[in-house]
């Protein structure tokens, strides 16, 4: 079964609810309620699936799994508020390696001052963490994939591919590689960009995704949701020094299709650019701009990837072909 | 391990958010929101642990469990609105069937004219669907299982034990048995008393918990919620005309026990008695008085069973025994 078409073919055509803004299609749904409005979304992990015992500890799994959540609040221009776990439970894992990973949500959840509303606690053969999170944006702040205009600087937080070659070395158990500790904490404890893309409320529109799989299939994402052509830079894109340590295959595959280190990546007007800046440096966060968007209109709604002197088409998959 | 001291190790002992008025220890939860409050919570099965396919059909599947995330709503007092579905699917599980979930969901959905917000759909080695539900309840009209008063009549909507005879059938292959059509439907497709507890807007305070364990769980829960003591008489629980085909034993155990029908029991003072039955009236719910709140002070927090001329305690299981 091909996911995609199914996720389609359930996705009801119309709303019945006045207060919905955003249902399914981004990062997370909004609901207008009074004051302010409420954004929601869920995230699942499955053992064997989504995370070993083997490279992710208990704390890391409630961790992750809550990070993926938030990170999407983040991607609508949201702060986190609250969240919900439904976990299923084989006779195999323990009573403290279990409260070890609400110790790990708990911990993240602490950063952002979010209260657990309640869960579901059952038995069964695998073990299924579950996660709704709560959060609110104010009117007129929800940040779209589809707010992406002509113009537009295309930019990244943080670094690339981090995740994924923390995840390579643990699979490995290169604890020796150089960058050993960084790498392997930034995919066990991403830190989602809560605090910067908050900051940046001032600025009118900003087209926004949480990198959850990679910048392709976000930036891909973005000019549909927009239909727009956005150009990028692969020299531009930015990684840690100890990247280099890779073969340049691996690096290319990381920085492209590299996700779960959950940057954030969006388009912001020419203009806002300098204010989107004061807002990484006020809360330390790296920014980088990476491209630009470059047409709105007869052109398909793609990707290219600017590399060795020649325009690439970037699919979603991360996957590059010659134009 | 003991679920129930696992659900208390991981309740946070205090809230960061100040728009939080009821967390943990409820049917749902309530945050406070500009115009009404937000009540949430969520709800899991898992096959062959909730559900098999013998019994249930995947239209059933999706019915049921957002039939029961509903119920908590209408156990809080609320109007459903929104909900996310969760789905780890197992390959041997078809596109089609997969289909037949959602539209199980959709169909009790579009009663209440709820829209679906979003989701995740991963796959794993075992069916489990995962629901969460969002709703709405205007200031002062919740209804906490611990809003039971001295004086309170205590009552129950619909007939009990259905579910669990119709289970019963099912797994027996009854066919033939008197109610099969009947109590195999309660089973099923319940249907949530929303329509009712939101016609009894007007009384000012309801104790009041979904039947998803069985009375003697439920009302012993609002016996410790709202540190009173509870009298019940056997003669008054409802019952359906075709439950006279089953031994009193089974009788006793669905009745007591039975869950899962989705029915709510609660207190209201003896004054709101009358508006409460002109809920019902209105709603087309039947509606029992079963028996009374008798005192609110030194006496332990419990619920007594009025049966063969003698009171008995009704433990949290449906268990009884003698004073």
């Amino acid at each position: 079964m091909d996911e995609f078409d199914f996720i389609k073919s359930i996705q009801p055509s119309y709303h019945k609810q006045a207060s919905l803004k955003k249902g399914i299609g981004d990062d997370a749904a909004i609901i207008k309620e009074g004051y302010q409005n409420i954004i929601t979304t869920v995230d699942t992990m499955v053992e064997n699936i989504h995370f070993s015992r083997k490279t992710t500890k208990p704390f890391d799994i409630g961790y992750r799994v809550l990070a993926a959540n938030i990170s999407d609040i983040a991607a609508m221009g949201g702060t986190p508020t609250f969240y919900l776990v439904s976990i299923v439970i084989p006779k195999s894992w323990s009573h403290d390696e279990l409260k070890k990973i609400y110790q790990g949500m708990e911990n993240l959840a602490d950063v952002f001052h979010m209260d657990l509303l309640g869960g579901d606690t059952v038995s069964g053969d695998q073990l299924v963490v579950s996660v709704t999170v709560l959060g609110t944006v104010a009117d007129h702040k929800e940040r779209y994939r589809s707010h992406a205009m002509e113009g537009d600087f295309v930019f990244v937080t943080g670094t690339l591919g981090d995740a994924a070659a923390g995840l390579h070395l643990l699979l490995e158990d290169s604890t020796q590689h150089e960058g050993y500790e960084y790498f392997t904490k930034r995919h066990q404890q991403p830190m989602p960009r809560v605090q910067f893309i908050n900051e940046a409320a001032s600025i009118t529109r900003i087209a926004l995704n949480d990198v959850s799989d990679g910048i392709a299939n976000e930036l891909n994402e973005i000019a549909e949701a927009s239909t727009v052509q956005i150009n990028i830079d692969y020299e531009r894109l930015p990684k840690h020094k100890a990247m280099n340590h890779f073969s340049s295959a691996l690096q290319e595959e990381w920085l492209l299709s590299g996700g779960e280190d959950f940057e954030l990546v969006g388009t912001v007007a020419e203009k806002d650019w300098e204010y989107l800046q004061e807002a990484a440096n006020k809360t330390n966060t790296p920014l980088a701009k990476i491209g630009e968007v470059i047409s709105s209109n007869n052109s398909p709604f793609r990707v290219q990837l600017y590399k060795n002197g020649k325009y690439q088409l970037l699919e979603k998959s991360g996957y590059t072909h010659l134009k």
